[in-house]
């Protein structure tokens, strides 16, 4: 079986379909919790599917470090290793190098740099990300590229964008021929439209199966991002999935949806779980207030998941102060829900034509805020 | 619905029947899991039930606290604010605030002390703790008393029995008639016969539904504690079950039962899981060493928990190492099932008559200690 997308319905710019693999359908637009390290923090991998997760994020960067890939190959590959039968995107380790990794040198050839966990010293070029890559036995494998933080002058942005263009280039040498599993090249040029234009056709020339608008989300803000998104997807192939990296906040999501992206991954939805930011459909709520302390409600009434059918806000607001370990299990349940509904309902509205209204309808509901303390 | 204890079978002076409340039956005999602050630490409760649980322990003195019985009884008691339904023993307190609280000061009324977590001062007596066991909507609620650290001399041993004893008769008056509720009173005494036979005489007098042997697994060691438990279970009465409070390892556990215990509880298993140190019916695995690296097995080939049944040492390791709270969530579980069946074998094994028998295969197979590594 190969690797297909087929595109299903538009509304304005918003697309749903569905990405087909081996290892079984991803339903976009898709957002990807992510398993950094071979597991979605407080999570069992049933729990995440039960939230209606299609797609896994794995971290190149940290699995190398730690068991390392060839040990994960040696047990069976990351999908046995970590207990999740169905797809994996992995990302470059591009990105997580340049944030994480000390003592960074980069070349023409790759980036050496020591591990932020023992300190050893290790290389990442596009040939050993693609080798990490297939060690892990990833379904969408990403172009190793460099993504240089925002805000930054023109020469840097199109010097860099080059340079991942011919990383991207020698990516494709080296991923080969791997029926089943996808390789996706990645767009840069900040905020220059030119420049993401020149990135666009440089990576259509090589031809992938799937392309992600990279170098956003670096601290540039909605605003300057969604100007970028007014332009930067449309620049690619229209037949093939869109991958809007390291996104976001719920409204990011929709906006970039709205843009004509089909993918997304974000830490938000677990790392908030553990730290009592809980993300609702009147917006966010902060857990730990003191106003929740005596409150017998749940979350959201009209949520399905364990942390609102089993729990009030009273009992999540004891957990989380007392530092239980049940409070990051049921907070980080109850967010990657919200985000899989939310894109669940996505997909539904842009089938339906309905997605303008779907979206006014989102943002009313937000701006409400959350209910009235009791 | 009346509480009632149904001893169906013994063997030797290992027994097991059956505990009838009206929140659910008590398979005797019963390890209960520890949920300390509302929550048995990284498991969901219908996890807990899954491992075979039919009873979890509460702990007083930590909901006193946070966020107090008062606020769980507005909430609708302790049941409905954890999300478990089933039977629910609560400790008096006693044990933690000389173990936990600061400044104590003991009378004859009770304790007075110094939260550990916010440095406020509360008093507990014997009416305190019942009327705090019913705001949390206790099942089984035990009697108010002091526990002495061993070795302690006689003398002391003896004034703090007779203390716990006058506090025994104050905690059935406060207790009153609850029907579906029980009261179970503890025996003290130390590691002198007489004192706890003076114990268990003043305890059948007052009359309760159930009886502990306290004072014991504080330090004495394993030998001093059964030499204890070969005369102190028999000094109660026959017809109600014997529960002995914070016991304990597996063999413990084993030489408890087949010296005529009922009930036991115990944070071992959850905390071991935290800290990872995996029970296995061939000894304990410290899933930290290298040696399980790569090791593609799971802790145990005939366990059928999440842990066993989906991952192998080698992500168990992974995940430990990483400090992935997945690895509290499965060590933890691991441990409860292991417990469980611990329980459910022994259950078996005295209905049939072969408790002797199972006891010496459970040695055996112990002293075998872990597999070889690969």
């Amino acid at each position: 079986m190969r690797f297909n997308f087929d595109l299903q319905a538009t509304d304005g710019r918003a697309r749903t379909g569905v990405i087909s693999t081996p290892r079984g359908d991803i339903r976009t637009p898709a957002f990807m919790p992510v398993g950094t390290a071979a597991t979605v923090k407080a999570m069992l991998p049933g729990s995440v599917r039960q939230t209606g997760a299609d797609i896994l994020l794995g971290n190149t960067y940290h699995l190398m470090l730690r068991p390392t890939a060839e040990r994960i190959e040696r047990l069976g590959g990351l999908h046995k290793f970590m207990d999740w039968d169905r797809p994996i995107l992995t990302d470059s380790g591009g990105f997580q190098v340049m944030s994480l990794a000390a003592l960074r040198k980069l070349t023409e050839e790759g980036v050496s740099f020591k591990s932020h966990i023992d300190g050893s010293r290790h290389m990442l070029t596009p040939e050993r990300s693609m080798e990490i890559q297939r060690l892990l036995g990833s379904d969408i494998v990403m172009c190793f590229d460099e993504c240089p933080a925002l805000p930054a002058d023109r020469a840097a942005i199109e010097k860099s964008m080059h340079l991942s263009m011919r990383w991207a280039a020698r990516s494709r040498d080296a991923f080969g021929d791997r029926p089943g599993h996808a390789l996706f090249g990645i767009q840069q040029g900040g905020l220059e439209e030119d420049l993401r234009a020149q990135s666009a056709a440089a990576l259509r020339d090589i031809e992938f199966d799937g392309y992600a608008v990279g170098g956003l989300a670096v601290g540039e803000g909605q605003e300057a991002m969604f100007g970028c998104l007014d332009y930067a997807p449309e620049q690619l192939p229209h037949d093939k999935p869109r991958y809007l990296m390291g996104v976001g906040k719920p409204d990011d999501i929709v906006g970039a949806v709205a843009r004509g992206i089909d993918m997304m991954d974000c830490v938000l939805p677990s790392r908030s779980g553990r730290t009592g930011q809980v993300f609702t459909r009147r917006g966010v709520v902060n857990i730990k207030n003191a106003r929740h302390a005596d409150d017998p409600r749940p979350l959201d009434e009209q949520c399905t998941c364990p942390a609102c059918r089993s729990y009030s806000r009273a009992y999540l607001h004891h957990v989380f102060r007392s530092q239980e370990i049940i409070s990051s299990m049921l907070l980080t349940w109850h967010n990657l829900h919200y985000y899989q509904e939310l894109m669940s309902d996505m997909r539904a509205a842009i089938s339906q034509g309905t997605f303008v209204e779907w979206t006014a309808a989102f943002a009313t509901e937000r701006a409400q805020g959350d209910i009235e303390p009791v």
